[in-house]
């Protein structure tokens, strides 16, 4: 049905500038940019023009000159939605820019939808669905780490691999129906030891995507941090002089689950969300209170945890305190950065001491332990430049595999749990309409991340959270 | 000097959008972009590309993939600013347009100072001094008058004409210094019947070009209304009812010259600027008082005037008020609107002699008049309409000759009084060299306004207030 449809929008930021884009596309797309188009040189025919070629001219609305532009044109199928695309470049004027999308609609072109194009193309085919999902991500990429995920994501990254699995369990379920066609002959034309080997490389891909994605969201969405502690522990010290510091991109943004503002660090390549700080940042250390369940919850929603401990207790009590919060984060992938803070208060026996990882033996190899004074910016560099390394030494090493899509994410999880079955089905010589069950149950779920099963439900919830004019 | 560098930035509207677009231009803006830019297909060099072509692939910095773009090119002399010209279209993220910048000057191209582009587009003689500043005007535009005054300007407009006038006035000048050459002999190479012709064509021109300024002026920045008269007649009742109006766009916008919030109404094709309405719209009417200073003021700044005055007085006051200011417009184009307000409380036969324009004597044709009630809308739809039909039959009519700069205004201004001097010389038989020197100031300031004589002071102040990336 859309196909029909010629649609336009304004491609570019809102707002005046220099250059605007009003884009339009659609198998009606030159014929309407003729109808309102008029080269300066001769009268031409953008419909005989050849594709990728830039035209010089105004557009009118009827006797009225609405501005001099350029229009490139792109022919079906070689363009960004497969389909016939103009591209025209207009004076800024947000005035301009109304102007000439009235115009079009007014000689046959409808509004586009919030990212109609680029659902065009994946319906065209010139992208799979996680293609098309990771071109919304790029646009919304603003640091390095999101913005490298988005670019592997959009040139094919895993999805490829995923179909190409697809496309051989595909083979294995056709040999399986086949068997139960013949019913109660006891055939079997699928090769089981093959099956097992193209399972397992499946279940072995699943879960190392599967294992990405906390990492994965992290880079996207940015790395949540708790800063926690007891009261007059120092928290708010440390707070302000992340936010003050020089090499850090700060700023407030408005937080997608609830209505409140959160501080976000941007540090080389990632950005670092300071999780429930506004309490911090207005309450003097003195009046600093914070409930027992309110930092459960912090540390609960958190990547990594920064914990102070004063550092002028003994270091019995010290170790009471980290076995507490061990014992919160046991069996989760949080990251601990115990802060012992005060420490220009220690001898120097006694801060050798504290430096020591060893002597608090709860804190793994995967813990890190600093000697800070927040007050005195002691060590504080250490700590700067240990969150981005956190974030490094987890995962983006290895960045090709990293999921970063819920929906993906979800899909994985899924077809993981029908592996599963299938692969214990597969020991226990589990009947092959059982087995073609949980078959189609992987391919079902591994299509749905590619977009080879899809419905308009699922399209319409991708598609509604893009820009208009993408 | 400047023609020699590269220059570089980002020319669509800031902020995160669909498509964005980087623009490069100079003579090494193909051999930069081809450093930093692969084809898909096949290794191109943009530089054998023929103009006016599109061309897909991807940017990298190194290793690291940037996004993947449209690169299109335009070749000297065809293109905007005359020189080579690439523009690289690509994902609108912000971090991204930086990254393409940065890329960009990393490979010798400079950053693009306010309307370098066109600025370049002017000294490569492509468009003269006007046509660029209506380019700056044009992407201000925000209502079809503005827009429109803008587009003709930009396609040529009256420079063109002027341009004419001013070749036929050097052959003059060299005819009369061919005469001052041969000193005492008193010969006449410059036909004197001719060259008053054709200065009165000039003048005529130039006046004509004057007089229109301050229409133009009114229709590019909108028109200042002021809202006036005695406490209690309903200042802020009118006010609330135009602010309210379906019809009208309203706006509140940050004042140029002084830091005040004003009122904005789209009529139409004006905009008309409310000016200080802040107190009216804050105050109710009872407790609103303006000095006669500041009603002066308010008076002072406007184009048009609407002046309440409370119906349900003996008409002789009404025409007391109407004197006082009547007698304060004097000798000024500003239009008077009187609004003869509360015309519920009137009889019938009141509200009729009070509809009598002939019973104010002293309103002239150019004047208008209204019965009103604020309170209850009556009449109110008939000012609304009254408004841009003012602005129309006050210039509208024949926009072609239309001067909205202040720049042209002033140059015009000097030309014609230089031009009256040489009018009233030649009557009185003035020597050739007073005549000469006349005349080239003539051509001097026609001269200042198609940038024929210009200067680097002149052109830094048209083009700082140009965007970046125009």
């Amino acid at each position: 049905m859309i196909e029909e449809s010629t649609i336009c929008a304004i491609s570019t930021p809102p707002g005046n500038g220099a250059i605007a884009i009003v884009r339009l596309s659609g198998k009606d797309a030159l014929t309407i940019t003729d109808k309102v188009f008029s080269s300066r040189k001769e009268s031409i025919s953008l419909v005989e023009q050849e594709a990728n070629t830039i035209h010089y001219g105004t557009l009118s609305d009827g006797t009225e000159i609405i501005d001099e532009v350029l229009v490139s044109i792109f022919k079906s199928p070689h363009s960004y939605t497969g389909e016939d695309l103009v591209e025209i470049s207009c004076h800024g004027s947000e005035y301009i820019q109304q102007r000439i999308l009235q115009l079009l609609i007014k000689n046959g072109a409808q509004h586009a939808g919030p990212g109609e194009f680029t659902m065009r193309a994946f319906l065209n085919g010139k992208m799979d669905l996680s293609q098309a999902e990771a071109v919304a991500d790029l646009i919304a990429s603003d640091a390095k780490g999101s913005h490298q995920l988005a670019i592997r994501q959009m040139r094919g990254g895993f999805s490829r691999e995923i179909a190409g699995l697809r496309e051989k369990l595909l083979h294995f379920i056709s040999m399986i129906e086949l068997e139960l066609d013949f019913g109660e002959e006891d055939v079997e034309f699928a090769d089981r030891t093959e099956l097992v080997l193209l399972l397992d490389e499946i279940k072995e891909l699943t879960q190392s995507l599967i294992d990405s994605f906390q990492k994965g969201n992290v880079i996207k969405n940015g790395v949540p941090v708790a800063i926690t502690g007891k009261p007059n522990v120092g928290k708010s010290t440390l707070l302000n002089y992340l936010l003050n510091e020089d090499k850090a991109i700060v700023s407030h943004i408005a937080g997608t689950t609830r209505d409140v503002i959160e501080d976000v660090l941007t540090i080389d390549e990632f950005r670092f969300r300071l999780i429930d700080t506004a309490g911090l940042r207005k309450t003097k250390d003195t009046i600093e209170t914070l409930g027992i369940e309110k930092t459960y919850e912090k540390i609960d929603k958190a990547y990594v945890i920064l914990y102070l401990i004063d550092a002028n207790q003994p270091i019995a009590e010290i170790n009471r305190l980290i076995g507490k919060i061990k014992k919160r984060m046991d069996k989760t992938d949080k990251k601990l950065v115990v802060l012992l803070n005060k420490v220009d208060f220690l001898t120097e026996k006694e801060l050798a001491e504290r430096k020591l990882k060893k002597n608090f033996p709860q804190l793994d190899k995967r813990d890190h332990l600093l000697c800070i004074s927040a007050k005195n910016k002691y060590n504080l560099k250490t700590l700067y430049e240990l969150l981005p390394k956190i974030i490094r030494e987890n995962g983006a090493s290895q960045p090709d595999v990293i999921v970063s899509n819920t929906r993906h994410f979800e899909a994985l999880s899924k077809a993981k749990e029908a592996l599963d079955r299938a692969v214990t089905g597969l020991d226990t010589g589990m009947s092959s309409d059982f087995l073609a069950q949980d078959i189609r149950e992987v391919l079902h779920y591994l299509g749905e991340i590619t977009g080879q099963i899809t419905n308009d439900e699922v399209l319409g919830n991708i598609f509604k959270n893009f820009c208009i004019g993408k």
